[in-house]
């Protein structure tokens, strides 16, 4: 194998694959990039079985070949290598000489045979989505997974499409995050994808209007951005019934400045997090929030001016998940919609009420 | 006490006083910022004993007096209120009472009389620097002080003050850092400064030539930097003899560009790390300098244009220590001398050869 490639292409190549390398595998020629040169250009190919990641790049290809390269040590001498033209060889047949002006280096490779075969899939596209936009869907939704691994299948998001609309749906028992958005699409799906590859997945789109294309199989989802493309497995098994959990009426709503809410609660919430307990307390009337908290430490108490329709309603919630649903809305301002004391507050857009749906489960006070 | 400030002002103020609030003492007390309201003014006071720091800010001030209050959330509190007025109140003997606009928390205080005593220090002010000027003075020195507490006096950084120039040292044992400085002083003085606290101490040291007076005691050094004074105490005992390391003869000199250099002895070192030894080679011949490492993983060669004065030489050194010097050196070309591969290593700035100077012990090779 011997090939001449430009340094920054390769260095942003192992970046991306390396985003599927965690390490963690028993298999030690996983902690490698799969580097395959065929005609004019080269692929990398990081993996950890879950999670599989092809980047391919032009080069001027001397001799084709294949080679597995352990890719910590190979992206470090790669990013720390003069911006330049870089010569990449096989030698006497377990090492790559790498060349760049007048830096060399030789490395130890290991051998392609023992190299899993990534996933084949027949690109058939299903989707086709602007990065930045599928970006901010699994933003908005991702922190909403479960991290228990109590039940797997909620520890993923679901993507729906249904009606010419894709849906992600993220929960854990406690709260619900929904993103929404309309999609030139005919077809009906529903998969399941581990939060942890979404994670990696999210890091490689770009915050642009480029495209990505994205086919489904039984077992698979493939993102294709071009010269990168990122497979992942699917979690098994039947996603929650989320639809039936939101409530579809309210008795209280509640518009608000959304960062106003937020400063607020952050601040009050201080004092719980130093007592062991996260809990703030809401008591809405007369168009006044009032926000409170305390501890053995202290107490706080914030107000924030609203819009207020409906009753009053005092009800309590952990400070942290109505700071994370709070954080990842994109709007300056919010509807809130309660019921109850005891029953779910869902937290919408104002601007835009499709856009996305958060549900979020009170905590119960004991009765004084 | 009660009393009314700027929130920006207070935040700057426990930011700088936090400093030296390590949270390592067994005293609670030390856990918190001892806040002292007087006549136009209030005190905070950061402390774990070795380090003291004290910000002073313009107040209105309706009732003098003293409390204590836990620094972190007290810090994180005022750090996340509205930009505007704060008015701060003691409230039932143990609380204080915060309000910030529509934000009101209430806090319980610690008792201000187990506060221990800061040093007092009459300032008959000895040097009077730009904090810039020492600021990179520290920096250029503190990586080189001992870490480990066997000679517990090398942890520290000696301030030198001799014929009207400030000398800082540092020296572990394998490399030493002096940087110099011209200074207006009749004294001399010899004083020895722990790292630790003179890292924090570089902190609150702001890059503009605004003037640090600086005082010393026979236990104490005092940086007044206007409404922020530092004290920290001396580190006992006598310094190495540091100039009697530094040769003053060589036998060959080296002019290399800093960065040409560093960049290739950080490529090399990839290869060391990899392999548990950080060791690399240089060979010195020619105005070439070439160096190189290997490990079970691989190997790298590199090669630096040089000017070279004198013999032709091999010589070892640990990559890491290196690395340390031709990153802080502030000089497009640097001199570097030698007498022998057993023999210490000078590096110096080309431009201005007294502003700073660099040793390092090479290390022995294994004759083949």
């Amino acid at each position: 194998m011997k090939f001449i490639v430009d340094k920054i292409k390769l260095q942003e190549a192992i970046s991306n694959t390396q985003k599927a390398i965690t390490g963690k595998s028993a298999m030690p020629v996983l902690q490698g990039i799969c580097i395959t040169a065929t005609k004019s250009e080269i692929t990398l190919v990081g993996s950890d079985l879950d999670l599989t990641i092809e980047a391919r790049i032009s080069a001027d290809i001397f001799e084709e070949g294949r080679i597995v390269i352990d890719a910590r040590l190979f992206g470090e001498i790669i990013k720390k290598m003069p911006n330049a033209s870089i010569e990449i060889e096989t030698i006497d047949d377990k090492s790559i000489y790498i060349k760049c002006l007048k830096s060399t280096a030789t490395l130890v490779y290991m051998d392609p045979e023992n190299y899993p075969s990534i996933p084949h899939i027949n690109e058939d596209v299903v989707l086709t989505v602007q990065q930045d936009i599928i970006k901010h869907m699994i933003r908005g939704t991702i922190f909403a997974a479960a991290q228990d691994e109590t039940r797997p299948i909620l520890t993923g998001i679901l993507f729906e499409v249904e009606e010419g609309k894709l849906n992600l749906v993220a929960l854990d028992g406690y709260r619900v995050a929904i993103r929404r958005q309309l999609i030139d699409c005919n077809h009906n799906i529903s998969a399941v994808i581990p939060s942890k590859t979404l994670s990696e997945v999210s890091k490689i789109l770009e915050d642009s209007d480029k495209a990505v294309n994205i086919t489904f199989t039984d077992n698979h989802i493939l993102f294709n951005l071009g010269n990168t493309k990122v497979i992942s497995r699917l979690l098994e098994g039947e996603f929650m019934k989320y639809s039936s959990i939101i409530p579809s009426e309210y008795n209280l709503k509640v518009i608000a400045n959304r960062s106003d809410v937020l400063n607020a609660v952050e601040r009050a919430s201080l004092m719980g997090k130093e007592g062991n307990t996260n809990l703030i307390k809401l008591d809405i009337a007369d168009d006044n929030l009032i926000i409170s908290s305390n501890s053995q430490l202290g107490k706080a108490r914030e107000e924030v001016s609203i819009i207020l329709q409906g009753e009053s309603l005092k009800i309590a919630f952990n400070a942290k998940y109505l700071i994370d649903i709070f954080k990842i809305i994109e709007a300056e301002e919010v509807v809130m919609e309660f019921n109850s004391s005891i029953s779910p507050c869902v937290v919408k857009n104002k601007e835009d009420e499709n856009e996305c749906t958060y549900l979020l489960l009170p905590v119960r006070l004991v009765q004084n």
